[in-house]
């Protein structure tokens, strides 16, 4: 079949933004289309709302609960176009995207399409590691999960048996955070009464962590506070401890321990989603591109890049922002705005983040919150925020809907519903 | 990994149960664990709700909803187990089930595997053609359903375009009326919106039966409303023609037709899920295995088949029961009740069935009703009548109410939600 991108010619200049995350999507909401013609491209024809993917790979929510498909967001949007499509490479001398679809030119390029899992740069010894940053690898953690426990049913031998009960977490960031105490809430809540033929006081939960803390970029309180509760549920949480190598099913850390595990999901850092012809202005470390005070990447008129692959340095944050949904959105808000002055005598506004806090769950009734000020809170009240601010976040009335009966039926039955084993037939 | 079916020994009879569709699934709920010891044997790990399944392939469900994980089903239930694995060979002569986790040996057998989609047993002239018998198989129709639409906004050759335009549903029993009555309403009320640059007056859905009528088994005044309310969403109906293949995208019928097709859903017939070792039973036609009146197959002492595989003739089945969900739930019940009197004087009681009547939907506010003694009725309260039975039949009550609200979300937003193209990674 031959495809091409087919986007008609218009009049107006043509912005082609590069992934349809936080700072891609929310630049396409905010920006005007009387005065440009959008192309939007993803890989996929949905939006993630990553926050929550860790439920979703847990069994707790179903995947369309946290996605939006992005032509329905922007069903009423003229001078709008999206394709579901993969770049393969930038040619900014000739302001040209060469993509799986054909070639598009643009007058302005947005980079958007965000940082992807990274094993320290050697994915080649992390093999069969759970990466989580897509929908659809929280489904194949989801998947596995389970078969871990039908397998466990299956075999005699000791240390196999343990390799499948043994559940470790590389990263103490929140997404690790947050998936190891899922984990231990199903250890503890929901599995023993699928699989009453299991002892499930050899399931293990570790979490493992470089640095001397959890949740580095958070308070020394949520730390403390994040240490005790996972400590209090079961979760083995090792700091200072590196996970070297993970091959045929055995973890060596950096201790010497060797645990053997089907299981290892890797939350411990991300690198830039780099695209070819990129690479000259990627002279930030983790392959992010450094941008000025205005999104627009150093070296180019008019290629700007938002969210986690943008290094924008400034007197606050001198090694750049946190990759964090709230930065990229600001980042994409505010550039839909600044590309409304093009042309006239208004100065565009440079970028300022504004921290709205930052907070991380547990389990049930725990959770961290930091806000500006030195203020932090933690417990019932705190876990309520947490689900509060993150229902607000998603998108669509009825993805909230969905998600709010499934935490009250979830929390009421100490269930977690979506236990199925299921992967599409092709 | 070694594996091993691993179930511990008992001193009561152990009765062996292949698939956990409704026929199995209700002999496992029914039958008394006190006196046996039960083994269910299944390839997933949760039981599917077949007449919901087209739902799920046309984005207006998700497949947790129509699911049922099968542990949680049977967690309190003692003396039962339950195994995910495929069932590979019976020894009839042994009493052993030969398994994808090794063998199993058993006092009692019931086989309760279904059905399987036929292709007027020639397979290799129908290639790509989707069937619609299982989650996963769904799940496929669902992505490719979608993809066709992204790919026809690329494509500019007119014939590969209809091909991603056309869709022919084969097989006019209630599956194939109600595929293609979504199909339609994908087309009158959800995709327009999503594709603004596609022409949807191009977009055919067709379906073909090769007997003069649709809905075999229901009334005559049901096959009329049905072909009525179908031509009026715009269906182009097929009557006694046959699809005789399909290949390279093309499907060529009886009548020498061509129609360009990417998408061509099978539901013209089902064969036996027949396992080795039960073949010198299967005299019936299309792989079923033929039973008596207590749904013991001839020519065994202790080997029972139940529901679609299972063909017991009566007089007024003279070629044997409709391959439909009452009939496996009835005899599962009554051979439940039937095994408690075994080695007792209490005499079995022979199977008759109860026709509680048949429905199918065709769209919004159109289904069709026929209740015994000839009563019939269709329109906006067969629609509710069709609703209420089949919420009320899905397991669990979070499946009802996560159903019921996204039926009131489609209804009243005329909006599918679940449109996202998705497989889990590994």
């Amino acid at each position: 079949m031959h495809k091409s991108i087919n986007i008609p010619d218009s009049d107006l200049p043509r912005i082609v933004v590069i992934g349809g995350g936080f700072a891609g999507l929310t630049f396409c909401q905010k920006i005007n289309t009387k005065y440009y013609q959008v192309v939007l491209l993803d890989r996929h024809n949905f939006h993630t709302f990553q926050p929550l993917l860790y439920q979703v790979a847990t069994a707790g929510l179903e995947p369309s609960s946290i996605s939006g498909p992005l032509r329905k967001l922007f069903k009423n949007k003229s001078n709008f176009y999206f394709r579901v499509g993969a770049v393969e490479k930038i040619e900014p001398e000739n302001n040209l995207v060469r993509t799986s679809l054909g070639k598009l030119s643009y007058d302005y390029l947005v980079v958007a399409n965000g940082a992807k899992t990274n094993y320290f740069g050697h994915e080649e010894n992390y093999e069969g590691a759970f990466p989580l940053k897509q929908t659809a690898q929280a489904l194949s953690l989801r998947n596995s999960t389970l078969r871990c426990f039908e397998d466990a049913l299956l075999v005699s031998d000791s240390t196999e048996k343990q390799a499948l009960l043994n559940f470790v977490v590389v990263g103490g960031g929140p997404t690790g955070v947050e998936v190891s105490g899922a984990f231990s809430e199903l250890k503890n809540n929901v599995l023993p009464k699928d699989y009453p033929e299991l002892d499930f006081s050899k399931m293990k939960v570790y979490l493992i962590e470089g640095s001397n803390r959890l949740l580095n970029g958070m308070s020394n309180k949520s730390h403390e506070d994040a240490i005790k509760a996972l400590k209090e549920m079961g979760v083995e949480v090792l700091l200072e401890t590196r996970v070297n190598s993970y091959k045929n099913e055995l973890a060596t850390l950096s201790n010497g321990t060797e645990i053997p595990t089907k299981t290892l999901v890797w939350a411990a850092g991300v690198t830039g989603n780099l695209i070819n012809g990129l690479e000259p202005f990627a002279a930030a470390p983790a392959n992010r591109v450094k941008v000025d005070r205005y999104n627009l990447i150093e070296g180019t008129q008019n290629i700007y890049a938002l969210g986690d692959i943008a290094l924008m340095a400034t007197e606050n944050h001198p090694k750049g922002h946190p990759q964090l949904a709230p930065v990229a959105i600001q980042q994409a808000e505010l550039l839909a705005r600044n590309l409304m002055h093009i042309g006239t005598n208004k100065k565009p506004t440079p970028f300022k983040y504004t921290d709205k806090g930052s907070m991380a769950t547990i389990g049930r009734n725990k959770a961290v919150v930091d806000l500006p000020g030195n203020v932090h809170f933690k417990g019932i009240f705190a876990w309520f925020v947490w689900m509060f601010v993150h229902l607000m976040s998603i998108i669509g009335f009825r993805n909230r809907v969905v998600i709010l009966f499934n935490w009250i039926w979830n929390y009421f039955t100490y269930d977690r519903s979506i236990r199925l084993i299921l992967k599409a037939s092709k």
